[in-house]
Order: structure tokens, then C-alpha cells, then sequence
């Protein structure tokens, strides 16, 4: 029997019967991801298995640094083949890594390979994977709708023009490709790219900075918009002056912390305001310490594999931001992420802190996120909303990747979950009843998203 | 077979024979709740299932509000059966969540109702019910005393009279309801009810309030009381003229974090030393964020709903803490909980630094408290202290309720730990001596609580 | 069947397969641990039961406090025999914590004892074993080379002569016993003691000072020392002027919080520096909170079983810390142990952002430290490295022990990671390749740690 085989992460007859009945199947709403939209609309062509699996994947990367491979072979100028041979060296050391099997779902059902990737087989796969690349089947825009996905949103810039997002509503692409709103960079007042980012778009005033973001947030609607994202390494909340301290920031002086995070709690105010006016969804990303390695960032920038995990506290601040939203009648619809599996049960009670009808779970506890995106952070994550909240409510998984060919981390998730409800059934400690059993299931995977975000 | 049957949590031959043979029938000791000794002493009668079930019971309006059901049907005007007619559509979605246990238990374990609980069965459930409520088997009194209970522990103001507990002691009924001092309000000095607080008790200076506190601890003990409850949102340890923060307090002026810090810390240590001399139980519930959403407190006030988990650093203060009482001798017996699990391995650890003979486990930690009240979060708690010191010597479950019919709880809670055990023995890591292991069980439902506390 | 029976903590047909073919037999690097080097120079021999299963061991003692034993019998004055009658009470109480299987791999290994220790068996127990420990087989020297023990790097300070690393290379003492340098006292400059140590050495500037420690890790570098220790209860980073600091705290006055943050943060870069360019390995022991005891401090010093674990952040600090040393290029081969449970994601994500070839896990995530050292504690350990990095680089288990009787661990290590590895083979969640299986196996029990030190 191949290692991917059709009931995979499957432990129960009940888990398998849930997966394939009601999950296998559904459509994909893959609501948060950084894909490239030129990509899409320039329905890229891969010239060989490394750049498809490779290029771009700083988790791969990372792992392939652990595993002592030379970074010539990782982000430097070695042949193709012998990068996807480091890689295939590294791998079989990754037990119980999602890396090991995120890539034999990808070589599976892309590439209907049953190989373990390992150095006996690296060259072979290489190959196969290479001659099938050629045929348009493997195209971007093949890659997508041959995966069941039914919307795409991705990770947008205030600044961005979308005209790939347009091309491809134009075009009639059949899935729809949506931006999202992420105005990190007119937010960061504390980086030194703050000022030139703002006046880049002409601003040098606090008013039209926010008069800015209305504009580009109304753009961003008409153009499809629904969601916006935030990436906060620590939540903060202080009020005060933000204008002063915009005053000080764009005249090239230096702002300290507590104005930094006066600025910010405005700004995040501010949007979420805009954001509940439109019904939109506001993202936030908690807790990533980012470019930790400063001789690699300098040679390599950012999103390159030297990132990791915060421990800052978040419940006290972050409980006063989302009710001083509430006290002003603005707080929109809300996921929180968080980076670190110590938060998940602080954000699994401060989301109930702030439910409200008519929505049905209004503020979602997100999935697991990034480094948490395996099944023991999966699980976690809904056993954490499970216990706490209404787990029928939730709105399920995303890949939040740069890859063409992550989709199959959603039937990984809805493996992990299905087995997670599967144990529960099987040990008796929900009814068997398959008619509420797939309602749940199919929710969690489609419907909540859907009816969730108005898509 | 109905949803709640005798193996009901027991994955393993072994958890059923323990928890049958040894969990199963002994008495309740109920050493920390939150019931209202007014309905005890009255023998209320519950005019409908909603009463019983959902009056007053933040934990389902809190889940209701998470599913979506607008505040009408929650703390609202809505009929009483509507406001039942939406838990019931709630709840089938909370799969993973102890509510969806501990309501089939009490339907099961009152009222005999295997039905769960769903649209479709709730009119069906909602008259059976109240049918029988009319029955004086469903009075409070019956309801406690069918429950196998020996003793209950209220939570009370020192400044409460205590007239309900000497009621039920002078009717002779067959229960032991002893008082437990929480004398929060006395401590709170930031609070702005302070003032009005102790003013209210004829107090005006720091002595007189130490003077009122010690009389009350007195007047408490001769009424049964052997347990004393202390809020901490935040452990704080900061030494310093308390007499000053006082009265700075009670004259009307605002005292800052640092005043309250050297406050409390004086108060807890005042009321410690207190309690070691009567050889009574401190406990510290440490880490609730409370009243996160303003617009709801202003309109249902406290307990309704609105609370979560805070994440603070605790070990280092709160070591300080007890080795200040602990140098000056006057460390009481302690149960510390903290409702953030990140805690669990802290406070495990902590609880070993001040063991003392010839008190079996003299600082305890306290059970899945809350939030954690569930199976993972009970589990945690176990295998925490487990691995870092002696389960046999835990004192074990309690209820924390406002619900008369919230015993199920120690069902569950026994269900859950002779799982664990057996779990243990199937595999062969703790050997199949029934003796002990029964030892072991009855011990931590009963047996160590009833010495402990020496009731 | 006895207790420790051949397949004991392996719950399948694959971890059994897999432990018993490629774990059972492999030689120990037991690369970190406190063992006495005078009494391996000493071969010291037992005078009974109690000195050996009992003497100095904290971990007992602590456990045996919370079993409510009176301090006489722990630490105190009573007949040796009564002691570990104590301890045979205690133990049967302590399910699911590892003494109780350690003591008894203690028992079946070194004196094929199959009973388990109880108040029953306490005395039988303890006339067969004091008999066995007559036998030269029971000296010090025979127990480490009976448990297939390769090489011993025991813990020492800077100051130490070495003499009996010394006198057992000269023996020709088939196992390599080497130093390891913790210069604790030698960057505390917090602690009281810091003043007189460093005066002991001669030494009165700064300057002085790192030319010293220089000189001591090129003494042990002579000696075989290829380790480096240091423990810290918090993670700082500060740059600032660290001489003036140590000016200041040598002239007898007090340095403040922030100085002691410049001042160890300049000397841990100076030592990683000096352990770098001797291609050395730092180990960081981050989080334990320690003495928190006043009274049983005065009475019994440190190591006495009144430490806990701290609950500091640490990521920001500990990322500036490593990538100061990244910058300066002078990190060396690290290896960081957190003893809050907390920290498992932390660190396991911040070990990848300085990973660099051609090391394999140039940056390792400590194996389950002191009260992680169970098999919760190294399965969420084993669980963060693997779904964060590679885990087939782990260097894998030590001791961490003062006890001869200690290398049990290893084989309880060995039983627990093959029980976990082949869980997830009997799942299908790796392939059942007993060629790779087995390769990542030894590496994690002997080998990558061999090729990792350079042993």
C-alpha cells in the first residue's frame, strides 16, 4: 500500500467514514494565502520540480538548514537537481514533520507519485516530476481548479494596484482570486521604512494618512475585497496623541516605544472601524519574532526562514483593544491567530468575550498557524475551541502559503479533523449520529467560511 | 444503548472496573462552589428547566452567545421555553465541549432522560422535565441530598451574617453547608467600591480593618467555616507601608499599581497568618481576566459571561509570597489554581518548595479550575502533578458551581481520572494491584479531602 | 509478568521491534550530568540501600516531603533503614510520576530485583540489595561500566583542578570521564558571593577576569572538556559598560538589575566567543527559579529540593543574544534547555533561525529537563523538535543525575522515543522502513551526539 493511501491520518472507521463522505469532496475556500496574483493571471509555467517545490519555501529552507545542508544548495547558486537532491537527502530525517507529509500529498496527487521521496529515489521523481511540469495540466491556473478551490484570497498591499486581480475577473478566471487588505507598512511607524512608505503615496499629514487607507480600503472593496490582516509581533494598547507622534515620525525624528504603540492602537482602531462599517473581517496575526538572524537578513531579506516564536503577554491589551472597539459599536468580525500555543487558550476565552448575535461565532479562535500548522497544532487549536467555545462554529483551515500546490494542507486538515471527531464518536462521547456529525464537518470545511465571510 | 451509559468516559477495562468498584458510590465532598445558601435554606422549587438549567449559568450563556442566539433568549424578556428552545439548537454543535456532557448527565442522572438534547427533541425533553420538577424529589434539598453529598462549601463576604448556613445547622439538615471567607472586597483597593466597602463595616483605619477581618475569621470559624477564597487576577509581591495605602484609599485619593501591590501583599499575609492559627485552607484562584466587555457589564454586570484567562507571569512573586509566610511560619495549608494551563508545570513545581510534615500534600494544586473544568483540562491538571509530585495525596474535584444540579461533575471527574489510571495499568506502567489502586482512586475523590480539611 | 518486563513503555508491535533491535544494545554518551568525579576516582562503594537510592538525591526528597514525611527522615538524623521504609511508604502513592519507574529500573537492572517497593516488600528489598551492594560489582566504577557507558561529561567549575578527571585518565578507566565548564560563579555578579569567588582567584579587574577564564577553558580544553554550562533563571540582553559593572561590584558596592543584565550579557558573548573558536558546545539551562525555601535554605543549602520552574519570557532577549554572537560570528555549537514546558515552541523555533552548515542541528533543542525529564516531558519535547525541525539530529538523552544508578534514564529515553516513532508507523504516518527507522534511531541514542561533540 503506497504511504498516501485513501484513508491516511485516519485512525477509526468512523474517522475514515466521516472523511469520505462528507469531507473528501467539498469545495475549497482557501480564505487566507500569499500566492502571487501575477502568477495566476500570467498562468505561470514551473521549469523544473525545484522551483515548484522549492522556490520561494522558507519552511523547506529552514528545515533543510537544520538538517546541515549548505545554503549554496538552498538559496544559492547550485544546479536545480542537486538542490532537489540536498532536499530529498533531508527529508526522510523529518519524522513527524508536516513537511514529510505535505510533500508526498503534494508528489501523490499532483504528480500521482507513490515514491517516499529519499536519495534513492530523488532522481527518478525528478524525472517524472519534471516531464509532467511540461504539460499545461501544471500550469498555475491548472494547479488551482484542478484542486477544488472555489475562492482564493490573498495578501495584498494598501498600496497595490490589483490590476492581477482585475485581470482575472476579466478574463472570467472560474475561481474567484480576491484581494486582502494588509497595511502593515503604513502602521509600523517604528521601522525606518515607515516615512518613506508614506510619503511614497503622497501623504504627510495624520489626516491624510487615514483619509488614504478609507480610500484604499473603499478600492479594495470594490475590487472584492472582504478581509483585512494585521501582523502584530506583540499587542499593544495605549491611548494617547497619535497625530503628535505621526508629526514626529515623518519629520525623520525618533519615536520611543510608548509612542509607537500609541500610533498603533489609533491606527488598528481606526481600521477596524472602516473594516465593521463594510462588514469586512479583520485578521490578526499575533506573535511572530521576525528576522532574527541579521547577517542572513542582510543577505537574504525577509520571509526567507528566520522567524519564530514570541512570548510576549497578550489577554490584558488585547482585551482592552477589542473592547474599546466594542464601546464604540465597531468592532468587526475578527479571527485572531497566535503564533504561540501557550495563547490558545487565552484567545479561546477572549473570543467569547466579544460574541454577538446575529453572527454566528463573530470572533473565531484561527487555525493552527504556520509553525502550528501540523496536526499536533491543529488539534490543539480546535480541542482549545472545542472545550471553550463552539467548534461547530469555526471556520476552518487555510494555507496561508506562497506554494501553487499547498492545497493539499486542506484535506490534511480535514484528515486531522475528521480523526479528532472519529476518536470522539468511537469512544462514545458524541452520539453517532452522522446526520449532525456531517453537518459539523462539512461546515467547518465550507459552509462557516462561506456564510462567514458573504462569499 | 443511550448516550450516558455505565461506561460512559471508561476507554478501558481497567478505568471500568476502578471506577465501578472503588469511584463510583462514595460521597460527594463538595469543598468549593458557589450555591446560594438562601435557596438551600428555602428548599427552592425550580418553576421550569430553564430555571434549573440555564438561570444564572454564564458558562451556557456564554456558548449560547458563541452559537450566534441574540441576548434576548440569553439574560433577555424571550419566553422560558424559547430561551430552551435555543440551547437546544446550540448545543449539538459544541461537540468537544464538557457542556455537552454535564447536560446529558443531568438529564440522565435527575431526570432519566436518555434523549439528547437537539431541536427535535427539545419540547419533548422541556415537558418531561417540568413534569417532574413538580415533584419534591426536584426541591433543592432533594436535589443535594440524592447526590451523595456530605459536605458543601459556600463562598461568602466576610461581612455576611450567615444566617442560611446556622438555619440548615439548626434544622438539622443532613448536609453539612459550611461557609467559605472570601474577603475579596476587602482587598481590593483599587477597586472603587473599596471605600464605600469598608466604611460600610464602620471601618476607618488600617487596624480597625485588620481588627474587623480577624473577628469575622472568628465568627466564621465558630459557624463551621475551615476555608478561606482569594481572587488574584495578577500574584503581586511588593513589601511597604500598607497603613499609608490604606488610608490614602478610604480618604478618597487614588492609589497607584505599586500602593495596590504593597497593599494586598499585607492584607494576604495578615490573613494567612490568620488562617494558619486556626489551621484553616487558603485558596488562591489566580488568573481570571474579568469584565473584558464594558457594554454588557453595564447592562448584566459581573459573572454573566465576560470573563477570560489572563497571562501573567506568577513564580516569581508568588514564591516570594509564600516563603515570606512560610519564614515567618504562618504559611496556612494552600491550594493554589490557576486558570491558565500554561501554569500547570509552575505551580506543579511551586507546590513542592513548601511541603511540610505531617500534612499530606499541605499545598495542593488545585483541579481543572473553570476554563480547564473538562476533560484535556483535568488531564493536564493530573498528569501535571503527577509528574512532578504525588497524585494519591490530591484532594481532588469540586463542583465551582451556582447549579444545584451540577454534581454530575464529580461523576465526570471520576470517570476521567479511572480512565487515566487505568490507562496507566493497561499498558503496564503502573502495576494491576486493585488494593492499591483503589486506595489511590477513593483517596482522591473522597477519602484525602475529608482529612485534609478534617472534616 | 514483573513490573519491568522487556517490553516496558512500549505499547506496540513496532516500538518493540524497534527498541529491542536497534536501542536496547548501543553504548551511553551521557553527555551532561553531576556525578561526584572524586567518587569515580574512588571507586567509591555503598554502605547500604539509602546512601544509594536516597543520598543527595533531591528529587526524592522533594517527593517525599509532599508524601507528608516528617524532615527527620528525609534529611535528618533517623536510622538509615527507616528512611527508606519512608520512601518505600511514599512511592506506591507517586503513580504516573518517573521515580516510581525508575526506581524500580533501578531495582530489575542493577539487582534484578522484580518486586516492587512498598511498605510490604520495604524490607526485603532492602536486606537483598544491601547485601549485593557488598560486591565489588556494586562499586561506583563497576556500575558505570556494567551500564555501557562510553563516555561521562561530568559538571565543574572553572576553578576546579581537575585532579581526579586527572587521576582516571592516568588509570586507564575504560570510560572517558570529562569536564565540563560552568562558570556560574564567575558571571553572577548579582549574587553575594561573586566579590569573594573572584578575589579567591586572584583576580581584581575585568580585565583580569576574562584573561583567567580564558586560561581555565584552555586548562579544561587540556583536560578533554569539549562542553560548556551555564544556567540561567532569566534570559537578558543589555550591551553597556560591563567593566565599570564589575568595578563596581568588586569595590564591595551594590550593582542594580540593569547592570547585572550588561554585565552577563558581556560575558556570556566573551565565553561563546572562547567556546567558538575551540569548536566547544555552549548549553544554556534556561528557567529554573531557585531556593525559593528561606528556612530549609539556611538549614540545608542549595540542591536540596527547593527549586521550581520560572515563567519569564524569553524569546526577544534570547533572539538578540544568539544574533550578537551570529554578527560577530563567533556562535557556537548550542544546545538550550528550558525547564518551563512553555518554552518547548519557543525555542524550538528560535534553534532554526541560526542553524548553518555544515553542522547537522548546529542548534539543538534540549532534551526533557529535570522536571520535564518524564515521558510527558520528552514526548512534547521530541513532539516541538519534530514538528519544528529535524528530529533526526537530535543529540538525544543525558542524565542530568548525582546518582550512579542513573543510566535507566537512558534506556527509559530509548523505550519512549521508539514508543513514539512507532506509533506513528503503526498509524502510516511514516513509512515502515526499519532501514531509516533504525538510522534515526541510534543517531538520536548515540551517534549524533558522538559526531556532534566530536567524542
Amino acid at each position: 500500500m503506497s504511504f498516501i493511501n485513501k484513508d491516511f491520518m485516519l485512525r477509526t472507521n468512523t474517522a475514515k467514514r466521516l472523511y469520505h463522505e462528507y469531507a473528501e469532496d467539498i469545495p475549497i475556500i482557501d480564505y487566507h494565502c500569499h500566492l502571487n496574483p501575477q502568477m495566476i493571471a500570467d498562468n505561470h509555467r514551473f521549469k523544473n520540480m525545484t522551483e515548484l517545490l522549492l522556490g520561494g519555501d522558507h519552511y523547506k529552507w529552514r528545515i533543510m538548514r537544520a538538517g546541515g545542508v549548505d545554503e549554496k544548495y538552498i538559496t544559492g547558486d547550485a544546479d536545480d537537481f542537486d538542490k532537489f537532491r540536498m532536499w530529498a537527502g533531508t527529508l526522510p530525517q523529518c519524522i513527524g514533520n508536516p513537511l514529510y507529509h505535505w510533500t508526498h500529498l503534494e508528489l501523490k496527487r499532483y504528480f500521482d507519485i507513490d515514491d517516499t521521496l529519499s536519495p534513492e529515489s530523488a532522481e527518478r521523481i525528478w524525472r517524472k516530476g519534471n516531464e509532467m511540469l511540461a504539460d499545461k495540466d501544471f500550469y498555475v491556473r491548472s494547479l488551482i481548479t484542478r484542486s477544488n478551490v472555489e475562492v482564493i484570497c490573498t495578501t495584498d498591499d494598501p498600496a497595490d494596484d490589483l490590476q492581477y486581480h482585475k485581470q482575472l475577473l476579466d478574463e472570467g478566471f472560474e475561481v474567484r482570486v480576491l484581494p486582502t487588505f494588509r497595511p502593515d507598512k503604513a502602521l509600523d511607524i517604528g521601522k525606518n521604512t515607515f516615512a518613506a512608505y508614506v510619503k511614497q503615496q503622497g501623504i504627510s499629514t495624520f489626516e491624510e494618512l487615514q483619509t488614504w487607507l478609507r480610500e484604499r480600503i473603499d478600492y479594495f472593496h470594490q475590487n472584492g475585497c472582504r478581509l483585512s490582516d494585521h501582523a502584530l509581533e506583540a499587542v499593544s494598547f495605549a491611548e494617547g496623541d497619535a497625530k503628535t507622534v505621526f508629526d514626529t515620525a515623518i519629520s525623520g525624528q525618533p519615536v520611543n516605544p510608548q509612542q509607537i504603540e500609541i500610533f498603533k492602537t489609533a491606527m488598528l482602531q481606526f481600521c477596524a472601524k472602516e473594516y465593521a462599517a463594510r462588514d469586512w473581517t479583520m485578521q490578526l496575526h499575533i506573535g511572530a519574532l521576525r528576522n532574527n538572524n541579521t547577517p542572513m537578513f542582510q543577505k537574504l531579506g525577509p520571509d526567507t526562514g528566520f522567524d519564530s516564536i514570541n512570548d510576549l503577554g497578550i489577554a490584558a491589551p488585547l482585551s482592552r483593544l477589542l473592547d474599546s472597539l466594542e464601546v464604540a459599536d465597531s468592532l468587526p468580525k475578527t479571527i485572531m491567530y497566535s503564533l504561540n500555543p501557550k495563547d490558545n487558550y487565552v484567545l479561546g476565552t477572549m473570543i467569547g468575550n466579544f460574541q454577538k448575535a446575529p453572527i454566528r461565532g463573530k470572533i473565531q479562535l484561527g487555525s493552527g498557524w504556520w509553525f502550528n500548522d501540523q496536526r499536533d497544532g491543529m488539534v490543539a487549536q480546535m480541542k482549545a475551541l472545542a472545550n471553550l467555545g463552539v467548534l461547530g462554529t469555526f471556520i476552518g483551515m487555510l494555507t496561508d502559503s506562497r506554494s501553487f500546490v499547498s492545497y493539499p494542507r486542506h484535506e490534511y486538515f480535514r484528515r486531522i479533523l475528521c480523526n479528532l471527531i472519529g476518536e470522539w464518536v468511537e469512544y462514545g462521547e458524541y452520539p453517532e449520529d452522522y446526520g449532525t456529525l456531517g453537518d459539523i464537518i462539512q461546515g467547518i470545511c465550507y459552509r462557516n467560511a462561506k456564510a462567514y465571510f458573504g462569499f
